[in-house]
């Protein structure tokens, strides 16, 4: 063990993404180590009505910042929705969508900034000014690279339009990523990896969280290149996701719902996979010596994030997993 | 007298242009003459923080439909700021201008459907859905040509900014609107003057509400060249502006701020200006001479706008002045 004091990296999406970020952090300041870099994903951002919307960031800029709302599980606490109701009314937007007043202050700031000509790296960095979060957040990219999804019968629509409309309950045959072969890493992104003592993958969607992370050209290098310990915490327990919808979307690139599967199709770093060390759930501890055979040294632990010591603690044995 | 059910086109700015709107639409309505046309001044348009706003189309919009803030004098009815002080907590947009929710769902919808394509012709159709107008409205052009403020001292800023956050307090040289040498009359413009029966400039500001709507390369010519009477109604009232800050833009232009100063600074149609007639109020009857020396032909009638009825009776002035 070097120093108990690691520099982490977390590669995350939304919800799960916050909620582990939030042990993370609360692990790493009892460490005195330096404030973790989350990687965000930028997959899931869209075009509405003109405003640009990057729902994983804003829910872990909430979180972090203490201001999400925690029974709804997604946006700002206290929200309504005046000028989504407008919207409705004009026949504009998208109905489905739920556009809180106080989050479109969000998406306001930052479509004038990037109409300013600031890039999303930046306009993160000035949204992270407002609140202390403990943490620095980069985006995956600064290039739009939307996810969309297309349907078993060709059908094609926007990511968020499939998921929050149709509660992926369309089927998908495929998830692409216009754009991506092109885009970059942020700034920062794959420096960030490289000098990295820990790099975590958040118990969040493989598919359409995790996945565009490391769709980006240049991260899975980083990734393969770090000196930095690869260590994974499972989103699926007891072959079921906790929340969203990542059956479906592992169903969709031919991947079972289950902890050894997720860790099998990230791979071992090893054998030209990603991960040094996988956490599963108590409940699939018989998958660690089944991931043992694949290269992966798999250990189980509680994985329910029921609350944030319990995240804390998971936190803590990803750290142990890398050896700090 | 042709008909008593003349095609009216109405030249308008926004507080003052919707005001006489009601009245001209009452008037019509009680001769079963065809709805009115308006040509909107977007003058005074701007982008704030990523989002379209066009303050005059939207001011006429809402007086037409009802939905105005009648006590303030803009915006909507019952509207609240919930989004803009999040903006303000952001550091983003400009803290001086009030945003309200309501509105700010128009102008979601209005940059939307930008967005997809759609012309300011266009949005400005589909937002005239929602609500009976009465009136059709249409933007002077399609092109963006927002006004600037070039003061005293050299400095330079968005007319809105000049007009909001320093409420004209500061000095201007000149109004500049950089864009509009190559902008063209929006569809349906250039058509709707030459084949209407009598054009009325609205009592608006005649610097930054008529004379942007004046400066559109074509206008002045399809004024020039149209079959119908041109009919203005003075702003001024007994040397005084009625509302608005003209008195500060006519003097920097060098305009007097007088009903008969305004009337000469259109000019006679017969001696290459614009107006055939021209409406001063009761106090300022003695202009009428004067005016007729300069080959404008003046009637005095009470101008104040107090309510509906009295729009509506300078609405039958301006008709009568025109022949109908």
């Amino acid at each position: 063990m070097a120093t108990s004091a690691p520099r982490v990296v977390l590669l995350a999406g939304g919800v799960g993404g916050s909620r582990f970020a939030l042990g993370l952090r609360d692990a790493l300041e009892r460490r005195d180590a330096p404030q973790a870099t989350i990687i965000a994903n930028t997959g899931d951002d869209l075009w509405l009505s003109g405003v640009r919307l990057q729902p994983d960031v804003d829910s872990m800029l909430y979180a972090l910042a203490g201001v999400n709302d925690t029974v709804r599980g997604w946006g700002r606490a206290g929200d309504s929705e005046r000028v989504g109701e407008e919207l409705q009314a004009w026949g504009a937007g998208w109905p489905w969508f739920t556009l809180g007043d106080l989050d479109l202050g969000t998406h306001l700031a930052r479509t004038g900034w990037l109409r300013d000509g600031l890039t999303p790296t930046q306009v993160i960095e000035r949204l992270s000014r407002r609140w202390p979060l403990g943490v620095s957040i980069l985006p995956m990219t600064d290039d739009e690279v939307d996810t969309h999804v297309v349907l078993t019968d060709g059908t094609r629509m926007h990511f968020q339009e499939w998921w929050t409309r149709h509660r992926a309950a369309l089927p998908p045959a495929e998830f692409v990523s216009p754009g991506i072969a092109s885009a970059t890493p942020a700034p920062g992104v794959a420096e960030a990896i490289s000098s990295a003592d820990v790099v975590m993958f958040a118990p969040s969607n493989p598919v359409v969280s995790i996945g565009p992370i490391l769709a980006v050209p240049g991260v899975r290098d980083a990734l393969r290149a770090t000196g930095a310990r690869v260590v994974g915490i499972s989103p699926i327990i007891g072959g079921r996701v906790v929340r969203g919808m990542a059956d479906v979307c592992l169903t969709a690139i031919g991947v079972e719902t289950s902890a050894v599967a997720v860790a099998r199709h990230y791979g071992a770093r090893d054998r030209g996979g990603l991960l040094d060390a996988w956490l599963v759930a108590e409940d699939d501890a018989a998958g660690v010596a089944e991931l043992a055979q694949s290269g992966i040294g798999a250990s189980a632990v509680p994985l329910l994030m029921s609350d944030a010591a319990a995240s804390a603690a998971i936190a803590d044995a990803a750290l142990a997993a890398a050896g700090f």
